[in-house]
């Protein structure tokens, strides 16, 4: 068991903000992102990335629209230094986008920084210190004023090698970090400090960036801490408030999207969430949250397809089927009721035609990310007759009747209940074909068959030519058509007495090409029902063919 | 590129509701706990469970701690009914488990579900039907009136067949389905029509469940709804509110969080977030946020292993490396620094021993999940000293000094830099052993040696056989111990002059086959730092090797 926990964990405390506004807000702009996927992201594989990988998760960022890209840990390491200072060199950074890159606050190590982004034309510093109370007794054995000084120190390298290298417009960021954990009014204190430093202004402000370094309360708490600092940090106007959250309580896109309403105007993540652990907030599934509200998030994941596929190969991580919009299975409904509801939604949707998106089940529309629908309707032994139906009709163009669709469900279902595993298209027509279609054990074959049309108004004779029972066979009768002349032949000659309930008929596909499907219900003297199916070049033989479909269906 | 979403989604409108209380609250007691795994979990396989696998699930759950587990659909097929019968025949079910069953409102099914729970003690029959307007408006084409005659027909038929099967202590669950995208008044509405038939008291209260069958707002505004809700439902204190969020917006257990503090009792989810699209509310994930927060949640993942391959079985979905808690990455860490402070703070808990858990970056103690250490720490090129030296000490139990650890990191990073991989504790002792202890190349190698000791106060007399360049060397030298007597022969006979900064040695394991770990820094003329280890059955011996390997390092 479990022990009790009461007695090794203790509850995060509240922030005391019982006026907090951030309830009442929402997120109606996209916030800067900075993607932190070739630094925190990296540092967290179990392969990191080498340049080649590197590159190309860049080149991706780039494509996707991140104006603000943390490349790494320039002083980690000669690969780590050389890998930054060739990608500006090389002219990889479109003008639009900003590097940053991380150090700690150690003279050594913010020179290396410096050093790696000589030639850069824009290029964020980011220094950070660990700020809360766990780090400064467990870590660093240091006071608070031992640790702002810290956070003063590197401030004044920044200062000071900016001031040496005037070719390139810095721009910095400071992380209290473990900012979630630590005292507010300490974050506060530490990074005012740095404000009195760097001196920024509206113009050129300071990112503050405030990461959950582990998530360690639910995301209202988050939020309560980004509106408390909000309201208290000098020169709100001078700074940009930056959110970093981790994913540790599994809550880390919530805490994006409440900081956001607290007052954050820029969002550090990665793609798919990848990061230390159990990743950073999600930039992928944040910014299409928004865009399913109507807010552009300024964010192309059009082709979704391909943002994971590189992701994939560069993190060697898998996107799991279940991840909200980039899943294999987010847009799949295998459940009959959930088929119906979106087959009606795509119906009405058709037939609205004012263009807002309103499908049951489907918060987006799969087509905005790159996928089609096909993976939309999926059959297993959960799945009902609606299901089945637009399988059938997606993959072979035929659109079975209602209570057909109820009937051809039934065989469907017992396929899936005996193979007991999804059912593709392919197992599907080969359920129909088996049900309906000719096959070996079937009592009448078509051999071929004439009919004669009498005068207007006179009956019309049908004579066909059959393998019944493994003979050829000539049959006859008479009816005002070719539906009931057959009928009447199958009832005179063979002892088959089928009552027509429904009978439809459709063209599939078009042109030269084009063949018909034709489903008759009927029923028999004691009230059996029975379905038939016929497919043929010929319009008038589709029928024929359902008819001794049906009567296959009664001798069966 | 993405198209202008403004003009295809539109914004969750947001819950007129400025008195809110749930943002003040905390979650301070588990709620009841029902796994919806078998039902909406099985019904979103791509291979649903055959009744082996149901089995096990069920049997999981129940080991697990779940009071209250939904078996299925037993109008949905022959096989459902058949095992969801045969596990109350087959006294499967504990006494202080419910099982429950779902139920759209139709006669014949309904009849059907309590058919399948015969013999049974106690059993929940959970009834539902959608009430939202695209619900209405695109699958039914009914009225509100209509949507909620629905809703009352079934409640009187759940009534009358409990009524004629009095063996069985039935509980019933109402759900208005898409109750998240519902008018709330009108949510309410159905429910109290419910309420005016089934009759609930606060003794036999009614379960009401309140989907979001699609996420489709952030967390917050299902905690209005769900407060919205809890204040207008009429006798709420006859009724149990329940949630049910999905995760399609990847806030799914935020929802379920911030719909607690809302004042709900009881959430529906599945482990590892398995069901529809994205999935449903991830109860591990939910139950262990509550344990890290000192909340005893009733449900034991303390053998978290067991519980992720039963359900990787059943469900043949994987669980994501970053899964929170369950992912086999989300407790360690790569990067230099984390593993610094982790390792500080596994020493601090040590000596602290107050049976509190603080250990940077580790929200929860991998033991009281049945994990053990190892996996907490792992090297890459990203890793630092700290990580190393932790490998190196788990693995194989040495206990480098510190500036050795940095000296031997150098050596590891240049092989993390040039694999490009983990390194796992096999290459770490590799790099190690190339680093310090014999091998081919080396210059010294010791044959024997002897000590003379001279009376008390005297000099020592170190004479050693070596394997010196090759051939067979003896040398000898004078001290007041071993280890000066030694390093003056290597001064005087081999022209090797090593002044020792730092010397330590300590034991490996204990009894009969400890060995000793020898470590030596010394410095050259020159200043040059060089490092030796060694070691031996015998303490002495490690010293004379580590003096040896540090006489190595300057030769090589």
């Amino acid at each position: 068991m479990l022990r009790d926990p009461s007695t090794k964990y203790r509850p995060f405390p509240q922030v005391d903000l019982p006026d907090r506004q951030w309830p009442s807000q929402t997120i109606t702009r996209a916030p800067r992102w900075l993607s932190t996927d070739m630094r925190d992201g990296n540092q967290a594989l179990i392969d990191p990335m080498d340049a080649e990988k590197k590159t190309r998760f860049f080149d991706l960022l780039v494509k996707v629209g991140i104006k603000e890209i943390e490349v790494g840990f320039p002083s980690a390491g000669a690969t780590e230094f050389d890998f930054i200072s060739s990608l500006i060199r090389n002219g990889r950074v479109p003008k639009d986008v900003t590097v940053q890159v991380l150090t700690q606050s150690r003279r050594d190590l913010i020179e290396k920084s410096f050093e790696a982004l000589e030639g850069a034309p824009t290029a964020i510093v980011h220094l950070y210190n660990a700020v809360s109370p766990a780090w400064r007794r467990i870590v660093f054995g240091m006071s608070r004023d031992e640790v702002r000084e810290i956070a003063i120190t590197g401030a004044k390298i920044l200062r000071d090698e900016a001031g040496k290298r005037p070719d390139t417009d810095w721009r910095f960021e400071y992380s209290p970090e473990t900012f979630s954990t630590a005292e507010l009014d300490f974050s506060v204190e530490v990074c005012a400090a740095v404000m009195d430093v760097l001196r920024p202004t509206p113009e050129k402000p300071l990112i503050l960036n405030l990461p959950a370094t582990v998530e360690a309360a639910s995301p209202n708490v988050y939020a309560d801490q980004i509106e408390w600092f909000c309201r208290n940090v000098p020169n709100r106007d001078s700074v940009v408030i930056s959110l970093h959250p981790h994913n540790d309580r599994g809550t880390g896109v919530a805490a994006a999207e409440l900081g956001l309403m607290a007052g954050a105007d820029r969002v550090e993540g990665c793609l798919f969430g990848n990061g230390e652990r159990t990743g950073n907030c999600d930039l992928v599934t944040l910014a299409l949250n928004m865009y399913t509200q109507g807010v552009d998030p300024g964010l192309d994941f059009s082709n979704i397809d391909e943002v994971i596929n590189t992701v994939e190969y560069c993190n060697q991580l898998p996107v799991h089927p279940r991840h909200p919009y980039a899943g294999e299975l987010v847009f799949t409904a295998f459940s009959g009721s959930h088929q119906d509801a979106i087959k009606k939604g795509f119906a009405a949707q058709a037939q609205r035609n004012d263009g807002l998106w309103d499908v049951p089940y489907l918060p987006i529309d799969p087509a905005d990310l790159g996928r089609d629908y096909e993976a939309v309707i999926r059959v297993n032994s959960q799945s009902g007759k609606g299901g089945v139906a637009w399988v059938l009709e997606q993959d072979k163009g035929l659109k079975l009747p209602k209570r057909m669709q109820a009937d051809f469900s039934r065989h469907v279902q017992r396929v899936a209940d005996e193979t007991s595993r999804e059912l593709n298209a392919a197992d599907i027509w080969g359920a129909f074909e088996a049900a309906y279609l000719p096959g070996a054990g079937d009592r009448f074959e078509l051999v071929d068959y004439t009919e004669r049309h009498g005068a207007a108004g006179q009956a019309r004779t049908f004579v066909g030519e059959l393998r019944l029972d493994g003979e050829t066979r000539s049959i006859s009768g008479k009816g005002n058509g070719l539906l009931s002349s057959l009928l009447s032949a199958l009832r005179d000659d063979c002892g088959i007495d089928l009552d027509v309930v429904d009978y439809s008929e459709h063209a599939i596909g078009n042109g030269s090409d084009a063949q018909a499907a034709a489903y008759l219900e009927c029923t028999l003297p004691d009230g059996t029902r029975v379905f038939g199916a016929g497919i043929d070049a010929d319009v008038a033989t589709a029928t024929v063919r359902a008819a001794l479909s049906a009567a296959n269906r009664v001798a069966a």
